[in-house]
């Protein structure tokens, strides 16, 4: 993650993620796509569902997080001579959707490292543990899960 | 889910859910938008990854996941004079990612009914459990996780 080594990653470190717009457009294209519930694809579904006004898919929400994960890692490897190549993520737990995300609304992402460990059967990779958050244009969290990804020792 | 109502739900139910191909297309096309590390979009990169080989993105594989979810749901609830409405989900736990999805493979998914119970603050809607899996087109576990969903009761 980041480029960083696991050998110098500090639990603690916080990572703010920058933001992504779920415009109209985008929430009724990752809808079509993947999640094609009345109430993610037209404004009058939505008003008679428990949502109220067009909202993104949860998995939008999640993979929006990825999006500014992955462009802030790469920003920051591509700041170092030798960053460290990324490495897969065996799962996650506790995702939490918490308030809508709708159609307009712009999310802010954070990741804070929370731990590390060694990872069975893998010699060269250490397993890091993250809290993942999203407040939206008002400060409200309306998303987070606690993450795991394996990163390469030096 | 399925159009069934809360009161309807029985523990144990499985319902498979079909399938999505992980086109390179489909693949390259989530990872441009959601997911834009190198190994998901060329193979050149991927090569030189832990992948070994163009592999879609996680958030991918659980999108494909949703896709296959809804459509059953909406085929099943269409096939019923009053289908419940579709409630959200407060989030899940343990998904896991379990071994590669490479481009050019198909998942089947599958959704069991682990538990019912009541939700907090909810009178109209209780709280259904699911244990969820993806098998590629050699039988293999790919991808599962515990989901939790809202059902509205009658």
């Amino acid at each position: 993650m980041m480029g960083l080594y696991f050998d110098e990653i500090e639990p603690g470190r916080v990572d703010e993620l920058g933001s992504y717009e779920f415009t109209r457009e985008a929430v009724l294209k990752f809808a079509r796509a993947y999640d094609p519930q009345a109430f993610h694809l037209s404004e009058e579904a939505a008003a008679k569902s428990h949502f109220g006004k067009l909202a993104a898919s949860g998995w939008h929400t999640a993979a929006g997080w990825m999006r500014c994960y992955v462009e802030t890692s790469m920003r920051l490897a591509g700041a170092r001579p030798d960053p460290a190549e990324s490495g897969p993520s065996p799962g996650f737990t506790q995702l939490k959707w918490i308030k809508p995300v709708h159609a307009g609304d712009t999310v802010s992402y954070r990741t804070t490292i929370t731990g590390k460990r060694e990872h069975a059967g893998k010699r060269d990779w250490g397993l890091v543990e993250t809290y993942n958050e999203g407040h939206n244009q008002r400060g409200e969290l309306v998303f987070s899960f606690n993450g795991k990804v394996l990163v390469r020792k030096r």
